[in-house]
């Protein structure tokens, strides 16, 4: 996708070396960042600097294939094992990472080349998530924007949560560049702020018409009629519909279901457990306070700068998904087709597949 | 309330001039600011240095009373009407402001000592705001609250925006008082973080435990069965229950709900206008989109600070209050009782005001 003058793929792979956008340093730099080694590249997805399921998918992908490459040569299949469970313990919500390490290593076992296999998996992986996202971004365009739709999104689920098209993005920036015109109201999405500074980012760049607006507002822009639809990603689906989604996902879905505004899911496949049966099934990823207490952004002189937004003091609670009940999710938009949430629609989708 | 190790009024008035408790220095710093003539009273008002329907509504008072002792001898009236017009255009949606300006100046019409009529008068309003907040608190607290409630509020409906108990924190801090244990939730509040910022430190300030979530949790945490009721203030209530308060409210209401949790809005009769007759006739504030786009708070080392906390050069929406359909609320807690928040509850509670 583009970025001023030139396009960009959020996560790719060169010799050893995995390169990503460094999204902890955007929207005031972009920066490529570097990870040499699997452990480098544990790294960045702890600390978010690459995140979002489908580049968590990718990134963990290459991981795997990077530990296959630094193993001892009598060692391989030992060596990479705990490497696995390494990468796997670096963030515990999103489906699509232990999808990635599971299908990558899995490749490698049968294997007379591991090392070759699992770097030829890791760009299969690669390069299918981002055929999956484009077939999602049709699919939704086809079948759910209108020329003039307004849209509400949450969180990032664009092109650098998902390369290279996003999942909720997807359709919207399909729908912007076949000539229809879309609006885009995109939450702050705090504590991190995902959708002020990086969905924002990403419209501007791609030159679609959006307006940020604080959490708080959603159900007042509904209420006032100004959303069409709702179109957010997911980071685990469970087999009975339930979807873990960045935290205050369901607040939105429960807003729409109240004033009758469609609530849709984008995500691929990959993001489906079928060994969650429900929703409370998928654990929560309860991160630092910090990440509520302060907030860092540019001051006037351009420095970057981090502080405290509360009272000093107090404590804070800072979990990172929440879970949206399938009944309170209008469809699921999948590279194989937009589906009810139900046990039985995803049965079939997994027979199909 | 206590504040370090003494008790303050939220606004009080000393001579001609009004003192307030400057909430836009809060939580960092402590500050008392003076209005000296009713135009600069007017100006702490719009400026948000006075915040919350209970302090607007006596400062407000107050700032009538200022009129009339600043008037030309011979052209009183005249000049507290314009003054009353000036007063009332600071902020639009709360109706205790209106409240305000009309009972003091109303106090001035007959009387033969204009000036005497609304200092007295708006003394009256201040006390009898107090009066209301303490019977509510009482109210909520023998009624609602249990030893070990955990309550979730939004934005600051306590002493700073209540003079002197609170209005949905009264219940709370009658509670506390008494020696039950009550917990609360504290949400951000943004895009301001009334409740990051003020809720906390006032609960902090009285020794309530508590915890800072970002709003985005408000659902999450109502299922996880970690919420037992939500108590919020309102700006204006219309005469079939609907409620206007701090955007984001609505979406608490909705998913208390959905979660079958317990939703009381807490409000003296001063709040309720008679004149609108839904929530669609109570005009919402929209304010400068500065406020989502920036945050000010401490850096390490002790300076404040504004930062840019969205992606540079994308535009913001910001109204700050939403309106929370009656069917959505469990309940009103008055002065005059709880009630359900239906056009005959609020009714026979006139008719016995």
């Amino acid at each position: 996708m583009r970025v001023g003058d030139r396009d960009y793929r959020t996560v790719w792979m060169e010799g050893s070396t995995v390169y990503l956008i460094n999204q902890n340093r955007l929207p005031f730099n972009f920066e490529i960042c570097q990870a040499t080694n699997y452990l480098e590249t544990c790294y960045v997805i702890e600390d978010m600097t690459v995140r979002g399921a489908g580049a968590i998918e990718t990134t963990a992908a290459y991981a795997v294939a990077q530990s296959f490459l630094e193993a001892p040569k009598d060692y391989v299949l030992g060596y990479a094992k705990i490497a696995k469970k390494i990468i796997e313990s670096t963030r515990p919500t999103a489906r699509n990472l232990f999808y990635a390490t599971e299908r990558v290593f899995n490749a490698a076992v049968d294997s007379e080349n591991p090392v070759e296999a699992t770097l030829v998996e890791a760009q299969r992986t690669a390069d299918d998530g981002v055929k999956a996202c484009l077939t999602m971004g049709e699919l939704g365009n086809n079948n759910l924007i209108k020329d003039g739709s307004r849209v509400m999104t949450h969180c990032n689920a664009g092109w650098l949560a998902f390369p290279d098209w996003g999942s909720a993005l997807s359709p919207i920036y399909v729908a912007h560049r076949s000539g229809k015109k879309v609006f885009v109201y995109v939450s702050r999405t705090g504590p991190r702020d995902q959708g002020a500074r990086l969905t924002a980012w990403e419209l501007q760049n791609e030159g679609v018409k959006h307006k940020i607006f604080d959490d708080n507002a959603a159900a007042y822009l509904m209420y006032k009629r100004e959303v069409d639809m709702v179109i957010v990603g997911a980071d685990r689906i469970a087999r009975n519909g339930d979807v873990a989604n960045k935290i205050g996902t369901c607040l939105k879905a429960i807003a729409a279901k109240r004033y009758g505004i469609p609530f849709y899911v984008a995500a691929p496949t990959s993001t489906i457990d079928l060994n969650c049966q429900s929703g409370m099934d998928i654990p929560i990823e309860q991160r630092s306070e910090d990440e509520v207490l302060y907030k860092t952004g540019q001051t006037k002189d351009g420095r970057l700068e981090t502080i405290l937004v509360c009272s000093p003091g107090s404590p804070a609670i800072n979990p990172a998904f929440d879970v949206t009940l399938a009944e309170d999710i209008t469809a699921i938009i999948t590279e194989e087709g937009i589906i009810k949430p139900t046990e039985e629609a995803i049965r079939k989708l997994f027979e199909r597949v």
